[in-house]
C-alpha cells in the first residue's frame, strides 16, 4: 500500500543518510523524498512516498521513532491530508504549436516561467494524479526535461 | 558557498542512502534535497542544496560521478536557471484576521487550500527569498504548521 510519511527531525548532518539507510535495508524503494526547512530552524521536515508490506513499514516506523535525531513519525494513511508536488517541465515548442501548450497551462493553472525560441519552462503544483495528467498531455510536444520535487504533506485543519 | 546539485540517478533502492552518506561522510549538512520523478520512470532527478567548501565540494562531485547509479551531476553555480520551492503553511485564523491573511496570500499569489474555524493551510511556489519573505509576514499571525518541498531547480531553455 501506497504510504506518505511525515518525519520531523533535527536539523543535522547525517539524519538524512540514517533515515535513507533504514528504508534501504529494508528493501524500500523510496517513491520520492522531500526535506525542507520547518517553522523551526533547527527542525527539518521529510515527506516520504513509499509502497510496500504494511508490516515491514510498521517495523520501520518503530525503528525511526527510536532515532536520537527523529523528534516525531506520522504516517497520513487515515488521518484527512493535503498533498502537493511541484514539477519544473521544459517542453519543445515551436511557433505553430506554442499558443495549444498555454492554453494547456492555463487549464492546469500552471505558470510559463520561461520562454525561449526552442523551449518553455512550465511549473505546475498539485496531487499526483494532477502532475500526471497534465505530463500525459505534454508528452506529445516533446518533454525536454523535467524536475519535480516529490510530494509534501500536511493535515488538514479540525 | 551555495550550491544547487542535480544529480540524475537510476530509480534503484539504496542509492539515495548512498549518496547522503556521502555528504555526510565529508560533513556536509544538506539544506534541502529533493528527489522526484523525471520524464523517464527509471531515472530519478536528486536536487541538492549545500553550502560549505567549494574544493571539497569538487571532490564529492567528482566521487558522486563514480557511483554505478548516478548518471550526471550537474552544479548550477554559473548556468541560468530557475528554482522553486514549495510550502505549505497551516496559520492560526479568527474572524478579525481572516480578511487580512487572504490579501497577504492573494499578493504573493498563493493559493488558499483549507480553511477550518481555527486555520488556514496556504500553498506557495517561488525562490527561497519569496518564501521567507512570506513566512515573516505570516509569523505575527501564528504559524501553527509548515512543510516545504526543498529547492528544485531547472536550466532555462537556449
Amino acid at each position: 500500500m501506497r504510504h506518505t510519511i511525515s518525519v520531523l527531525v533535527e536539523n543535522k548532518f547525517g539524519v538524512l543518510a540514517r533515515i535513507a539507510t533504514l528504508f534501504a535495508a529494508r528493501g524500500f524503494n523510496i517513491d520520492s523524498l522531500a526535506v525542507g526547512e520547518t517553522e523551526n530552524a533547527d527542525v527539518s521536515r521529510m515527506t516520504i512516498i513509499v509502497r510496500g508490506d504494511d508490516k515491514i513499514l510498521e517495523q520501520v516506523e518503530k525503528q525511526l521513532n527510536k532515532l536520537v535525531d527523529v523528534i516525531k513519525v506520522s504516517d497520513f494513511l487515515e488521518a484527512p491530508h493535503i498533498e502537493r508536488d511541484l514539477a519544473l517541465i521544459k517542453v519543445k515548442v515551436d511557433k505553430s504549436t506554442r499558443s495549444e501548450l498555454l492554453q494547456i497551462a492555463d487549464i492546469f493553472r500552471a505558470n510559463i516561467v520561461d520562454v525561449s525560441v526552442e523551449s518553455v519552462i512550465i511549473e505546475v503544483t498539485g496531487d499526483e494524479d494532477k502532475l500526471s495528467a497534465l505530463i500525459k498531455l505534454l508528452a506529445p510536444f516533446g518533454i525536454k526535461e523535467m524536475v519535480r520535487t516529490g510530494v509534501v504533506a500536511i493535515a488538514r485543519g479540525k
